[in-house]
């Protein structure tokens, strides 16, 4: 069986993005080698200027997060110097080049390294020919401000005809940053209904009901789907494979491009379709255990990587998908690092965009990581370049041990959170005289008065579950609207003794049908906590639950001013983002 | 005497920065600020799973670089701690923060320095009210593309009528690579005429014959100014206030916004206007010692600030000029770090562009560089909190030093390679009968055959001279045409044993006009050379146009291929930008 071609996707490209040059500079090269050559031509500053003589960290060794038992505080020193001695380009590590203009694909260790780990091991199944190229990006809001800049044209209704505005699917509740990237641009968001795995290919709101009943009057069909399919940011699913090929199917069926964004890829639970099985009797969820990148192929190499769900890349028949991968999650979000995996042609097209805005992200950050994760470098003799570096960096093994060690310590909240949650998500009547009757039952479920506060699926990924508050069960609810009794509990949360701030569910909906429901959702964060503040403040939070199920009155709750109505603002402040911008 | 208000820009914003959501963020401020709040709202990961315990740098002092003696080598380690202990945020550099989702103004710290720098020291004299704002960004590159992005709107032949295009002003040779942002969005670039000095406000070519006698049929009179004031690249000419004046004027009277690329801001040449007096009996521009700072306003605080021309900035009344600053020449292009100086309305609209682009420059950099300038930071009873720090950091005094010895550095490199070309420029006849007679004569200037081979103005500031190739008095005029004889002779100095690459004229060539004469021209770069190599490498160059100029037929000169034609697109190239993404 030969690999097909990746499609020509051309006619998705922006009119700008068309307009960029290409690249044939190659023919080039020759002047630029000559021996000895004098270069006039170059337009940089001169390195002896550069500040620094060196770069160093303390870094982790990947061992340090053991889930299983105290984490290990080792670290080692890395060293970038000033100058390295290897003339490989893909090994040398130093501040000379680093820190000098470099290329738009990113510093060429790292580069080299990304491009192995992306193409050998996290998405070793790509079928189409010759496999995806990578672009580093300055992290995923980068990376998808530049898809969307590749793909959409701005459309202004006061110049331009309906049918021409073009459009982006996805999930109802999603990242809104990335919603707020697409509106500006006068692009139609086209929401999709999702459940517990994330977007629904069929059914009511489904993609398929999206594309097939599009109507035409709200602007040309969306081309584009922006996607979280791992911990989905809200609502904390998994999408597994079978859903996958579903939806890439009506993709090919309707021309989709699908820009999967992956921030959580490595926050996979497999505990939590445990865990719900135990409490629930079955997990909401198909287990994804025999679904993983060594059924349909060649194995990452690491058991880690082989159990994780497979990406749309490992189904990308015609190279339609388009990822983005960052470190912010991975190594910590103030890097702006990250890269974007598609086909050449898609990623030739953002080499362009990348030379004209971020141009490469900052060499601080990339020589640091490169040293961290590829380091000990040695010269072209193999002598180790630096004596004082005596312990191993963390290679491919390390790299990927570190990311399985971080999942671990995310999975631990999770599952602290969840069981939380899980044991006490109902009221009990304290009605003593059915307490009574209760105790002289053989079966005292039955009988004693129960109301479910709120719901919620494991989050089988990601930072955060969303619960589903159930303000149906409250018994004030023929007194209020279930949005005034939703946001008063949002305030009632915030106050004494329970000093619980969650996100509302408003600043994730995406579309109409969204904002119509969200009162009822709020994104509930583990990853930030300290690990022994879990349980704790998981408790305060329930708490909270109960205090406000036993009120008789919203008394207190009114926001005044009606700040709390701004509270879709909350993204889009000034700099200072409370819910961050990775919310 | 009240400063006046800026004026209200939003007629100059496009449509998709006009949509972009505004702030208000700030009312929620009280619920976060909660006291013992638990925080289930923010999307952010664990801080102890950031891998790097410390950053750490060898950083050199102030002092290091020496102009008049030899260079001091010492320097200092600075540390960025995982947390430091200080509340304020802008004194607190930790890898806690800078590693963490930040704010998009830039990290508080660096903020707060460069805002200082900028209001106090760099632009003490901005005349409308309030003062300018600043926002960091990621370099000069990255914050063109934010002001492009705010103030155009793409214009697609196929869909939009030629009175919707827009266009953007510049100097007839520039930045190809700010070219490059303008063109795929199609937009018209109207090139003016530019002298020694920089734009030509008035006479053939220059802004006001621009404006005045627009082509309307071209689309709308331009609305933004690209413009490089300083060092201008490629020609080397620093723009004095007597033009800025007239320039400003102009684009008042035309309602036009500046925007102002500065990356060689520090690196002004006073002995450039001295040396050209001492060889050619005057300046070919007027000097502008006497138009700093001090004589409108305020003074910066720092001799060597007070002796640099002034900014757009400090004239601009209503509020119309955007300043692009950058460290990429003051640390390190690698740095991918620089600000943008304009009025609050229109920060505040970058703001917004940056939250759903960059979010933020890397916090490696943000911290490394803040550590080194900031630093040794007290904690809130005054406490050095790194003992180990004993060495002051550099500090505003020590920045304004550093920023003098670079430009000191580069001066250096300037007057020697200036030096050779100067004395070089003419190619005395070797007729021998010729030398007899001369050595006859009082002055034998007179008789002896001399050719000039090229020409140049001593650059007033940057890194390059640009030099005027005179193939009229080549010997073989007559037979080829000046571009063949321009091109030929660019091989020829590639060749043994001249080996010179220089940066053909072409690659600067931003408008039909300017393509025309581009033959003419070639950029030499004196900023990446080693010290020691600027004199014998100059050497080589000018021997090249002598022995060129002795040739009597072009053989071998001929890029059989083809491929020196394609020199533009150098600059296009796939990440390996051989002239520099600087250039």
């Amino acid at each position: 069986m030969t690999a097909p071609h990746p499609l020509d996707l051309s006619h998705h490209f922006s009119y700008a993005s068309k307009n960029r040059s290409p690249s044939s500079v190659k023919s080039f090269y020759k002047y630029f080698t000559i021996p000895n050559i004098a270069n006039f031509a170059g337009g940089l500053p001169h390195p002896t200027y550069f500040p620094f003589d060196t770069l160093e960290a303390t870094v982790a060794r990947p061992q340090r997060l053991q889930p299983s038992s105290k984490d290990d505080s080792k670290a080692d020193r890395v060293i970038v110097p000033k100058e390295s001695k290897t003339a490989d380009p893909s090994r040398k590590i130093d501040l000379t080049t680093a820190l000098q203009y470099g290329t738009a694909e990113g510093y060429p260790p790292l580069f080299s390294f990304l491009r192995q780990f992306v193409r050998d091991h996290l998405h070793p199944n790509v079928p189409y020919e010759g496999g995806p190229e990578i672009i580093l990006s300055c992290g995923n809001t980068d990376g998808f401000s530049k898809a969307i800049e590749l793909f959409t044209n701005v459309w202004n209704p006061d110049r331009d005809w309906i049918q021409q505005r073009e459009g982006v699917l996805c999930e109802e509740f999603t990242y809104m940053n990335a919603i707020q990237t697409i509106r500006p641009r006068g692009l139609n968001t086209a929401t999709v209904a999702v459940d517990g795995q994330g977007m629904l290919a069929y059914g009511k709101g489904g993609l398929a009901d999206v594309l097939e009943n599009w109507d035409f009057r709200r602007g040309r069909r969306p081309h584009v789907m922006y996607t979280v399919t791992i911990g989905q940011n809200p609502t904390g699913g998994n999408l597994l494979i079978e859903r996958r090929k579903e939806i890439y199917a009506l993709c090919q069926k309707y021309d989709v491009i699908i820009v999967e964004d992956e921030p959580y890829w490595n926050l996979q639970f497999p505990s939590a379709y445990e865990m719900e099985a135990h409490y629930r009797g079955a997990s909401t969820e198909p287990t994804p255990y025999n679904r993983n990148y060594n059924d349909d192929g060649k194995s990452s190499g690491y058991a880690f990587l082989d159990s994780l769900v497979p990406s749309y890349l490992s189904i990308d028949t015609e190279g339609r998908v388009v990822r983005l991968d960052t470190f912010s999650k991975s190594v910590a979000p103030g890097s702006r690092l990250g890269w974007i995996t598609a086909q050449p042609a898609v990623i030739e097209r953002i080499t362009r965009i990348t030379e004209v805005t971020t141009q490469q992200p900052s060499g601080f950050v990339q020589s640091v990581i490169a040293e961290t994760i590829i380091g000990e470098q040695v010269d072209d003799n193999g002598s180790r370049i630096l004596k004082k570096q005596a312990v191993p960096s963390w290679r491919m093994d390390g790299w990927v041990r570190w990311l399985e060690g971080l999942r671990g310590g995310y999975e631990k909240r999770m599952n602290d959170m969840c069981t939380v949650l899980e044991e006490n998500k109902f009221l009990f009547s304290e009605n003593p005289e059915k307490s009574k009757i209760t105790n002289d039952h053989v079966d005292h479920w039955e009988v004693v008065d129960r109301v479910q506060m709120y719901d919620f699926t494991w989050p089988k990924g990601g930072m955060f579950a969303w619960v589903e508050v159930r303000v149906d069960t409250h018994p004030l609810r023929s007194k209020y609207s279930p949005r005034k009794l939703s946001k008063a509990f949002w305030i009632h949360l915030t106050k004494k003794p329970h000093l619980c701030l969650v996100a509302p569910g408003q600043i994730f909906a995406a579309g109409p049908k969204s904002v119509e429901q969200e009162y009822r959702f709020f994104r509930v964060a583990f990853a930030p906590m300290d690990p022994e503040d879990v349980i704790p403040y998981t408790r305060r939070l329930v708490e909270g639950f109960r205090s406000f199920w036993k009120r008789e009155n919203l008394d207190g709750l009114n926001d005044d001013d009606d700040e709390s109505l701004t509270m879709q603002e909350m993204q889009l402040g000034p700099g200072i983002n409370f819910f961050g911008p990775g919310c």
